[in-house]
């Protein structure tokens, strides 16, 4: 039996790891570290960072793996089950070259498995010809941490929230019967289809790590500056990564 | 001028805390501890381990205070704003007491200050006679606990989830335009006034803590074991806390 274990390890900063990602990180015969070739966005480096400064268990070893790339023709759920698969074959003979069939085995999760990642998916794969029993490690999303940097609370008092995607939002436009939404996964800015007013968001990129920017205000106003700063950012680092709150009715 | 850390600890296992909680407790001139007198959920005793494992800091000094109590009569919103308010108080009195004017303060708080917590409206409140400079140090939440303890993804591949009370449940049914629901604050287990057809519940109580117990199944058959097990471990422990997801359609 392997036992894996998905940590995760917050977004960014070394020290949104909690002392159980560390205890489980130091529990882990292999930890795979996911590679993007020239991709500055693999974070790669951070995952090797981290296993750097928190790893104290001389017995636990690394093994990279090159990543497969999504396609980027058909449909979209068709081309992410491939992915997915792809993905899982790698993992599979990442953990069979490293320990065989039994041992615990550990990947740096950015974020928090649970939220808009796929790992548990993959695993569910890799169980299918393997025998693996998962665990997982809670850390700190991209969400809290822009609420965190904005010092705003997410919900109304006693309100819900919608967490949500870019995509739909472009699709389908501010969801019914509710006034605060967290979006992410969003590469195209689409807060931009949404009419502005009475709209308040609070915006940030990187968050957590130490290039983060955050940025907020009404979005008649603030989105244009958003766009512009985006931009900016995005050819400053190479690379981008963002999320934001959007309330109305405040 | 105060600057006040709200600091996120998670859900009751020490664990939860992150690097970036460490560090800030230890940088807190005055770490002050809520009371609620015999009521057990308090967890002032957690906050107290908390302190005396990860505090080196000798310098830091703890200060407890009586958390006031919330009316029971009133309507709900005028209830929480007079609360809010009497706590703002004591935070106030306890902070000049401990500190004067200048120095550094933290809270210790439950899961993370983004969600379902008001103590960034209590802050907002003291900031009114004290010049307060806030910050917050995200921690791991029970939405992320439950979803670890059972090892699933709260989204669907690229689906939105909402998070939302009982309250608004039993109020209003099952929401419009979404298939998975984060339930928060139900005292009621109000996932008894929906239809269950086609419903899968997670529910976890005590989640990340030592007590921890999870239950999950289709609705209509999960949900009357999750009423007896919540009554029987509520009397065991003397309070209970719990947190459930509900998806449709899977």
């Amino acid at each position: 039996m392997i036992q894996l274990s998905l940590i995760g390890i917050g977004t960014g900063n070394p020290e949104h790891l909690t002392l159980q990602a560390i205890r489980a990180l130091n529990a882990a015969d292999l930890v795979l570290i996911p590679r993007k070739g020239a991709d500055k966005a693999d974070l790669a480096g951070l995952r090797r960072t981290i296993c750097a400064e928190v790893l104290t268990n001389p017995a636990t070893r690394l093994a990279e793996f090159d990543l497969p790339v999504r396609a980027e023709t058909g449909d979209y759920r068709g081309r992410v089950d491939d992915w997915h698969d792809a993905i899982a074959a790698c993992w599979e003979t990442s953990i069979r070259d490293g320990l065989g069939t039994q041992g615990r085995v550990a990947l740096l999760i950015w974020g928090d498995p649970s939220l808009y990642d796929s790992s548990l998916r993959i695993a569910a794969r890799v169980a299918r010809s393997l025998p693996l029993e998962v665990s997982v490690v809670p850390g700190i999303t991209s969400m809290q941490a822009l609420a965190a940097a904005h010092a705003i609370a997410l919900n109304e008092i006693g309100a819900p929230f919608l967490v949500t995607t870019g995509r739909q939002i472009r699709d389908h436009g501010w969801p019914p019967g509710v006034d605060t939404l967290v979006v992410m996964l969003d590469g195209a800015c689409a807060f931009q289809t949404l009419d502005p007013s009475g709209v308040t968001i609070w915006w940030g990129a990187y968050v957590g790590m130490a290039e983060e920017v955050v940025l907020s205000g009404p979005l008649a106003e603030a989105g244009p500056r958003i766009l512009a700063l985006r931009d900016s950012e995005r050819e400053r680092h190479g690379w981008i990564m963002d999320i934001y709150v959007l309330k109305r009715g405040l």
